[in-house]
């Protein structure tokens, strides 16, 4: 691929000089939404989504090209015994996306999104970020470019999922290091560990801080020493959509760690981003509120692979289609509004 | 149409023998959601969903054709000044539903559904229900009827949504017969009422109760004395679908006002529903808790027209095409499971 960035310094220098949505589009669309056939707010929530829609993408926008991306990792702290399945499955379930037989694939199906699948250094773990930096630097700044030059420019909605056996255990060390609190505070069960390792992954979220004590300040190196290779890149991803003003999805609590990476960095960079849902690993719950997000949707799920946030794909595609579809008052002859 | 009924006693009749879900069948389908590629539950209430499901269409479902019904009445009681809206308005929106310029038409084509509409007399409203009884029995039956009928057997989901001006007293009315309360409790803005409207409105509840006392406590009867077409014709379709085995979304306060005939009627007859959404009309929450439900999205909308059930449709579609289209952990070759 061609490199959109040569060093950290010019990912860094791209978050400085962010898009910012259309005031005059926004405005126009709410204009609109006055105007169709229902009293006014009836569409709650959906009304609000199409008029953030239009700030970034336009007056009467469409909804034709939905993304979904799935970056895959695996984690050398998963020496540390914090996941219920083997680093294996990582690969395994790479290969089952690409296959189709995962939920995502259905979900992806369901709502008519393309679907890209990357794996990135599969054979080569992130360090254990207990002992050392996950990533070396040229590492990161791989894996955020892998994740930038993945969105697809004609994209019109992006989904950034993840699939790395240990990544709830690296995204709670890195939502420890952006927002404080305990460790005990953004552990949850994963794939679905017992009480010891529940303790165990807390256990290595403290170890990890201990260990890069005084290193964590900058979001993007927080990243680096306790992120993964899929984190870094759905941070690049969700970047990538910004500037090239493309509405974003997040899904759950690893994709929600790795956006937060970018919100740190400079504020107001999630702007065009909404939560898809809300997961039922605790630590997600806590994310959304630091973000001051309110999740689409609320139902349980705990999957990672972007499935939450696929599932809301359709909210947002129902919310366009009322408000660029929906006549007005004034076109259907009904009184009022 | 060949009536379905010749006597509303032929209904309770229906009422009384109503089909049971497949235990089986949705013991088969917990089996299969365990095999799945997923940590077991990491699909939250998409695995409940696919399994309940299963038990009324069989193992492996498919859901290709989703019916949205809407039915329009006009009610009596809006010569009590109930509504924002004046009267005319109900004509004029299935006007609009006919010629595809509604939010209901854009929800119904963004997950694929069949609409059909049905207005149900409306140049000959309801009486007041404050003064009279809202329909005789001839009438009611006549809606019951035009309900059954108009679900397609070959459905395989069903959505009831309605338009009506005023029919947020009716239901908030027929709520109160059905499970007691306070008017206030049960009232609310509706398409935009102000206070002095929201007194009206507890006002005419309070008289309609007041009016038929002694005579609500049969639900069916209820339902004559404080409902509406448009309602009973609600009422009607849930029925038809759970005799046909087709699953049901409820939509908001007046679809599920309706619906509430049939559990009061026959415990249990809502089996094949679930609450497609929560309405941002405050009595919608409360008769949602008494009918045990918890509803799939809370987005805040609050128009009616099926609108909130036929944006959960695709949460329903998702939920299925994961429980039949996923691999299972033997066929993708995924450890663990």
């Amino acid at each position: 691929m061609t490199r959109p960035f040569a060093t950290l310094t010019e990912f860094r220098q791209a978050l400085a000089r962010l898009p910012q949505p259309d005031a005059g589009a926004a405005e126009a669309a709410r204009a609109r939404d006055a105007m169709l056939t229902k009293p006014l707010g009836a569409l709650g929530r959906l009304e609000d989504i199409a008029i953030w829609y239009a700030g970034w993408r336009g007056p009467l926008p469409r909804l034709k090209a939905p993304q979904v991306i799935i970056f895959a990792g695996n984690h050398g702290v998963t020496s540390q015994g914090v996941s219920a399945f083997p680093q294996a499955v990582t690969a395994q379930m790479v290969e089952n996306f690409r296959t189709g037989g995962a939920a995502i694939n259905q979900l992806a199906e369901t709502f008519g999104a393309r679907i890209d699948i990357h794996a990135l250094n599969l054979d080569q773990p992130t360090a254990d970020f207990t002992e050392a930096p996950a990533m070396s630097e040229g590492e990161l700044l791989d894996a955020l470019c892998t994740g930038w030059a993945a969105v697809d420019p004609q994209a019109d909605l992006l989904v950034t999922g993840e699939m790395g056996i240990g990544n709830t255990t690296s995204a709670a060390a890195l939502a420890t290091a952006l927002y404080g609190g305990n460790p005990r505070d953004w552990v949850g069960r994963g794939t679905g560990v017992d009480d010891a390792g529940l303790g165990r992954k807390a256990a290595a979220v403290a170890a990890g801080l201990s260990c890069h004590r005084g290193q964590l300040l900058d979001p993007l190196e927080a990243l680096r020493r306790l992120g993964g290779r899929e984190l870094a890149a759905m941070a690049g991803a969700i970047a990538a959509a910004r500037t090239a003003r493309i509405p974003v999805l997040l899904d759950g609590f690893i994709c929600t760690a790795a956006a937060a990476v970018l919100e740190r960095a400079a504020p107001g960079a999630l702007d065009h981003a909404l939560a898809g849902h809300c997961s039922a690993e605790p630590g997600h719950e806590r994310l959304l509120a630091a973000l001051g997000k309110t999740p689409l949707l609320n139902l349980g799920l705990r999957l990672g692979e972007g499935s939450g946030a696929a599932l809301a794909i359709g909210i947002v595609q129902a919310a366009i289609a009322c408000h660029s579809g929906m006549a007005t008052f004034a076109e259907a002859g009904v009184s009022g509004g």
